[in-house]
């Protein structure tokens, strides 16, 4: 299994004074794979947020560049469910440009309940959800 | 009366390709502006919006730019409240450089109430806040 | 002739505490509407900034909003050129959720070279450049 | 040696709709913290910059996240100098609210210099540089 492809665009807002890209734009990338990959597969995040209040707040966060990214570049992000625990899980993320890969990286994220005040109370990862992300995990992946 | 200042600097990330400020990043520094001088005149603007659930959402916005700025530069951002209407305030900022103006704008707000639904109200300004914001008033601005 | 349409998402990153997007990035979405609309009439924005290190500043912009946006809409920025004078020209820019209007802005843009050192000069438009921009005005517009 | 503190603030821009920081701004505040160590041990990177050409790209950058920030509170970037090779060197970060550890993180960045067509190519540390870097590392960390 490939991962889910999101395509997108380097834009001039997302470059720095060194004439390439700045690089916590990576982050909104990974951002954007993993919420289009939730809906890919019948997961309805906008829903869940609005009406049950739930977010998938990050615990740790990397990622290695291996090549710079310039205004105009044309990229693809590559988003895969790599691990599934009880109440925290790990998509991979891995941008192409071309064939060529210019940073890959990973995001953990924990499901959770925000209250009105704003507090978070991380919770179990419902069932159907469970299903959903294990069902396009890459067969080497891990559930704990 | 001059205006509320607050000193910023130019950092690597508000930067472009083109070696200077990406200049979306004036209304980062507006909205600083703005919610900087509310405190210093005691409107407790966390409390608001964290207890009561009020915002002061843009209805119109504009920025001029006079000369550009690069990594690093300091620079202050001098802010006004020019205008009080019933549900609506008008905010206007000029950023220096040193003595220089590089650029001058204008937020107009309105005193919004938030409902759990993420459903916006425009609501008349509370009478002390009111006073407050036009104590601060240039004398030639306009209470209408 | 209706302008040229981008069609793009407000993505979580997009969106502020209020619930709302986070109306600074109206201003990417204007910018990257100038970019595809240049694009398309084959004005090659991209050699032009990375060989002739010609780039497009904003000397005034502004936006007026009408309807708040949310995570995950999807919407169109359409893009005209309304002005071409010899070394500046407008764009001006309205944004839709469906057919409804949610904000329009303008961008007063001019023809710059950067040097090696930083410095930025205004240039005369090229007449090709003059005559593509000129080409997909909306008959009201005005050259000066 | 406790490391070297840069004190802000997290701004209503910062937030995202779950009414917390939007993570990718931890890194802005990284760059932050790094380049004001760097200018309070002597290095002139705004010339090395604009004069020279030098950047410092990031290779790898990683941060866990311990509690939520919320808008208005004021935080601390403590940022540290860990490792210092030939080419490439390591930077940790801590942020606080008070004396709550709310997230840290490390960049590994290489000494850069970029030519006029945008390439970039590592160089070796210069000895002045090293040496002001190696002065203010705690002693636990190691040079390569």
């Amino acid at each position: 299994m490939t991962g889910h492809t999101v395509n997108l665009k380097v834009h001039w807002g997302d470059t720095d004074m060194a004439g390439i890209i700045y690089y916590p734009n990576y982050f909104n990338w990974f951002n954007i794979g993993s919420h289009t990959l939730f809906e890919s597969i019948g997961i309805p995040l906008k829903e869940l947020m609005f009406e049950d209040k739930i977010a998938l707040p990050i615990l740790d966060v990397g990622c290695s560049f291996h090549k710079p990214l310039y205004f105009g570049d044309e990229i693809k992000v590559v988003t895969r469910v790599t691990e599934v625990r009880e109440k925290v899980f790990r998509m991979e993320h891995e941008v192409y440009k071309g064939n060529e890969l210019t940073g890959k990286g990973h995001e953990l994220r924990s499901w959770v309940q925000f209250s009105q005040e704003g507090n978070l109370k991380a919770c179990t990862i419902p069932d159907d959800v469970r299903s959903k992300m294990m069902a396009v995990m890459p067969a080497t992946s891990v559930e704990r």
